[in-house]
C-alpha cells in the first residue's frame, strides 16, 4: 500500500484539477495577449480562474491577484518591492519577520540585511505561535512591512493573523502573510484580517507545481520582480501559463468547497494517527495541540532519528518529512524545532505528518503499524536511546 | 481550416512532449526535494530533461542550466543580479543592450535606468542587424554586462553573437544573450560563441507554459532574483515543477532533432507565403530576407492597417500578430520598426507570420488566398492608400 502524508510539501493534482488543464496544451494553446481567436479564445476560463481564486480569499474586485510561478516568488515580490520602493528609494529601513518562516522569507530577509536593511525576527512562545503583541513591540516609524506566515509548514500552528492584521492597520504599516499553508486547510479572508499582500501556492492544494498568487490590496502596488510584458496589469511579466493558471483557479475553488472535509475527516484521520504514535512513551507533538491545521502533525519519538524514520518508512511506500521539503536534503537540525529551544538532540527526532482528503482510513491503519514497527526496531538499535537516563526502552 | 501562423507568441505543445509530462501530475507528484520515493521517483526523468538541455545548447557539464519560470525571469535575474553584484555592491555602473530588445530586457534598463544605471541602447542597421563593432565602441571599464538577443522576435533577424561573444570575451564583459527565438530555428551553442548567460522559454519551441531555463557559465553566479529553498544549487529557489522540467527537456530534445526539417521544409513553407504576399504591390519584407530565422517574417503591407488584417484573417481563422504578443494588447507602433526609422504610416503596417513544423502546405495555400483577399478588401477602405501618391491601387 503506498501512503503519502506528505501533503505540506506538495500534493497530488487532484484529477479535476488536470482534466480543467488538459485544453491548454495542445488544443487552446494560444498565447492570452494575442489578438485571434487561439490567443482570446483563452479567455472565459482564465476570468472563471481569477473568479475562483477572489472567492477562495475575499479578495475585493479593486484588489489584485497576481499570478506567479509559487509562494516563493510571490514572497520575493513583497520583500524587494518594499526594499526598492520603501528602502533603496525612500525613507524606511525596518521589517518586522518571525523566526520561523519559510526560507522563501528568511533567505530574502538575510539578503536585504546584507544590503543593510535592518530585520527583526519574533519568536515563537512554547506553543510556537507568534503573539500579536510582540509585533506592536517592534513596530516603529521606521517598518516598512510586517510579513508574517498564517500558519507554520512543520507544525502546523496558526497565527493570529487578526489581531496581527489589526495592529499593522492600526499603526498604518503594510501587512504581508504567507498563506501558503494555510489555503485549502483553514478559512482565509483577506479583509476580515487587514491583510495587505498574501502569497499562496497552487500545488500545496491540489493545484499543478510551477504557479501561484499574490494578493494585492488596493492602493499597495510594488515595484515588479518581473519586469518586462505588460501581462498581470504590468505588475509581473512573463506570458501567462494558463493550463497553470486554471488549474490553480478550479483547485482553490475545490479546496474551499472541501473545507469542512478537511475540518471533519482529515483531522478525524490525522489525529487518529498522531494519538497513535502518542500511545509510545516519550513521544510529544511539538508546540501542542491546540490552533493547527487540520491535517499536520509534527511528533518528536526520542531516540529516534527523524531521517531513519523516514527511511523505514519509505521502505513500506510511506511517505513523511522531517519538515520542510526546501531544506530536507540537508540533514541540519528542523530550524523551528530549535526556535522552541528544542535541545540539539531533540530537534533531530521530529516527523511531519501531513494529509490529505485523499487519505483514508486502510491507509492510516496500515502506517499506524508501520511507524509502531519502525519505532521499536530503531530504539532498539540506537545509542541515544539506549543511553537515555529515563528508562521506557522496556515498555516496548 | 484553422491556421495557427503566430508561433513566435507561442507553440502548441508536442503532444510527445505533453505525454513525458502527463504521469506528472497526479501519479509521479511528489516533491523532488523530499527524501521519499515520492520524490526521489522523480529524479530519473529530472535528470534526462537536464541532459537534453545541456545538449541542446552545448552546456559544459562544469556550466549550470536553472530552471526558471519563463524568460523573462532568466532576463531579470541576469540584468537585477549584475546591478545587486556588479554596480549595487560594485564598481560598474554601465550595461550594453540593443533598441529592439523584448520588453523584458528593455523594461528592467528602464528600471535601472530609474536606480542610476547608464544604458546604451545600440541601433540596427537598415537590415534590422546589430554590427558587432558598435558593441566594441560602447564597451568601457565601466561596462557590467552585454545582453544582446540571438535572434529578433519581430523580423526573425540573427544576430552577430559569435563576433560579440568573442568581443565580450577580449574585452573580459559577461555576455548575456535572450535566445528565446532562437532555440528549435537555428543552431545555438553557447560554447562556440562564448556566451556567458543565455536565457531560453520552453513555450517558444513546442514545450509548456511556465518553464524557461537561464544558462549561466561556471564562475559567472549571481544574487538569485528569487531567494529561499536550496533548489537549483541555492540559485533559483521555489519547488521545481517537475511535469514543465521533464516537458521543457523532451521539448528541446524534439527541437534539435527537427532544426534541419526547420531550416528546409518550414523555411519553405514561409517562403512560399511570404512570395505570394510580396507579388502585391508596395509590401516589403522588413529588414530583407537575409540572416532570418527559417520560419519567420515581418512583412509591410502599406495602406492595410496591421490590426486590420488581423481581424480580417480571424475571421477565417488563420492567427497571426502584429509583433510581439507581449505588446500587442496595445496598439502603439511596432517598436523595431520604429527603430528601423520607418514612418509612423508604415510603422503601424507590419503582419508578422512566424510558422513551426506543425503547419502544412494546405494551411499555406488557404492562408495565401486569405491574405490576398485580406488585402485587396482593406486597400479597397483604406483612407491612407487612396491617398497615397504612387498609384498601385488600380493593380490590385
Amino acid at each position: 500500500m503506498e501512503v503519502y502524508l506528505d501533503n505540506n510539501a506538495t500534493t497530488m493534482v487532484d484529477p479535476k484539477v488536470f482534466k480543467a488543464m488538459e485544453p491548454f496544451f495542445c488544443t487552446l494553446y494560444g498565447n492570452p495577449n494575442s489578438l485571434h481567436k487561439f490567443g482570446a479564445g483563452t479567455h472565459p476560463k482564465m476570468v472563471e480562474a481569477l473568479n475562483y481564486l477572489y472567492e477562495g480569499i475575499n479578495a475585493a474586485d479593486e484588489d489584485d491577484i497576481i499570478i506567479t510561478a509559487n509562494a516563493t516568488e510571490s514572497n520575493n515580490t513583497v520583500l524587494k518591492g518594499i526594499w526598492i520602493d520603501q528602502i533603496l528609494n525612500g525613507s524606511k529601513n525596518h521589517i518586522i519577520t518571525s523566526e520561523v518562516e519559510h526560507p522563501s522569507i528568511t533567505a530574502v530577509c538575510k539578503f536585504l540585511e546584507a544590503q543593510g536593511v535592518s530585520v527583526t525576527y519574533l519568536p515563537v512562545n512554547e506553543e510556537g505561535i507568534i503573539e500579536a503583541h510582540t509585533v506592536r513591540d517592534f513596530i516603529s516609524d521606521d517598518t516598512a512591512l510586517v510579513s508574517i506566515m498564517w500558519a507554520n509548514n512543520e507544525t502546523g500552528k496558526i497565527f493570529p493573523i487578526k489581531e496581527i492584521g489589526a495592529i499593522c492597520k492600526e499603526k498604518g504599516v503594510p501587512f504581508h502573510t504567507d498563506a501558503t499553508q494555510a489555503i485549502g486547510k483553514i478559512a482565509v479572508d483577506v479583509q476580515a484580517c487587514n491583510v495587505t499582500y498574501l502569497s499562496f501556492s497552487a500545488h500545496k492544494f491540489h493545484g499543478p507545481k510551477g504557479v501561484g498568487g499574490l494578493y494585492v490590496k488596493k492602493g499597495y502596488e510594488l515595484t515588479p520582480l518581473l519586469h518586462g510584458g505588460e501581462q498581470m496589469g504590468g505588475h509581473r511579466a512573463g506570458t501567462v501559463d494558463v493550463a497553470s493558471m486554471v488549474g490553480m483557479g478550479v483547485a482553490m475553488k475545490l479546496a474551499v468547497e472541501h473545507l469542512e472535509f478537511e475540518n471533519t475527516e482529515v483531522k478525524r484521520l490525522r489525529d487518529k494517527l498522531e494519538d497513535a504514535i502518542l500511545e509510545l512513551p516519550e513521544t510529544i507533538v511539538i508546540g501542542g495541540k491546540e490552533n493547527r491545521t487540520p491535517n499536520t502533525t509534527l511528533i518528536s519519538i526520542r531516540g529516534v532519528e527523524g531521517e531513519s524514520m523516514l527511511w523505514d518508512m519509505n521502505q513500506k511506500t510511506i511517505g513523511a518529512s522531517t519538515g520542510s521539503a526546501c531544506a530536507s536534503e540537508d540533514l541540519e537540525a528542523n530550524p523551528v524545532m530549535n526556535a522552541f529551544g528544542s535541545d540539539s538532540e531533540l530537534a533531530h527526532t521530529g516527523v511531519r505528518f501531513s494529509l490529505s482528503r485523499f487519505n483514508t482510513e486502510e491507509q492510516i491503519d496500515y502506517a499506524i503499524e508501520v511507524i509502531k514497527n519502525a519505532v521499536k526496531r530503531l530504539r532498539t538499535i540506537s545509542s541515544s536511546y539506549a543511553y537515555t537516563p529515563k528508562d521506557h526502552k522496556s515498555q516496548l
